[in-house]
């Protein structure tokens, strides 16, 4: 097996908002303009919850107290082949920093769907929002346009019912 | 980030046993002798469900039904880096079949401790039998003696008293 990109993805809430990073810095960003939360690739050797400890801290300066595990996200986008473990933090100390990815904003959970997002965010949202057990959602993109999604194994025939 | 290996491991459940493999035909095998569970590695372009359920089908014949998320496993090993999906499941249908990586026996949970298995799975099993929730396990081997071992992102600094 090779090539698999794999990374961390965080949503710190506070007051019933999400931390959110406006990726409008980086350059050739794959989320160029899009709202995304914090996180990043595992480093070799870490374990998935040391690197999203390291990112907290690395982009938005703050230190997490214990992230939960949320989902497994297996994105397949064109070429790229990308494994996330996706948390959710809801305490945490230290003052936001700026980051030279993009700006961190605080979103109220109900407007990220009036966000530019990517579209199979929007079903983890969801899940987020339904599901206390740990899920596994495949999302297959051609370019920016989800083709396909399957939850926990199971293809989905129609998954914009899932939206907000 | 590179060279991670990225696999997955189920423990199948019947009658108070799970089943194992008691890994004695492969070659170069790092688990020779030692009894595991069924699973190998994530090809390409898989989710880690698509994964075990093609292992156990591959492995041991037989088709997993709602195979549950358990833990993530972080081992090193020596220059080994692996992140393992750690499932059980209590429902298959199918009969076994022969594998040709070893032989596939039922062990009584029990007695699971009296077989010749990796120190770090004792934990595991530990963790299976009285964790609802999924956690993340990181097992550092220096050969195969554990030398470090972190739960949930904190080190352990006595894992031998979660031994049973």
């Amino acid at each position: 097996m090779k090539n698999v990109e794999l990374t961390t993805l965080a949503y710190v809430e506070k007051d019933g908002r999400y931390l959110m990073m406006h990726r409008t810095k980086k350059k050739n960003d794959i989320n160029k303009d899009k709202y995304i939360g914090i996180g990043g690739h595992v480093e070799e050797r870490e374990s998935p919850e040391e690197c999203i400890l390291r990112e907290a801290k690395e982009e938005a300066g703050i230190v997490l107290h214990n992230p939960r595990l949320r989902g497994i996200l297996t994105f397949l986008i064109d070429d790229l082949y990308e494994m996330t473990f996706l948390y959710t933090a809801d305490s945490f100390e230290g003052e936001l920093t700026e980051c030279n990815e993009g700006d961190l904003v605080w979103v109220k959970k109900e407007e990220i769907g009036n966000l530019p997002i990517w579209e199979g965010d929007r079903i983890f949202f969801y899940l987020l929002n339904t599901r206390e057990d740990v899920f596994s959602l495949k999302l297959t993109y051609v370019q920016d346009v989800l083709k396909e999604v399957a939850l926990d194994g199971v293809k989905l025939p129609d998954w914009r019912i899932w939206e907000k």
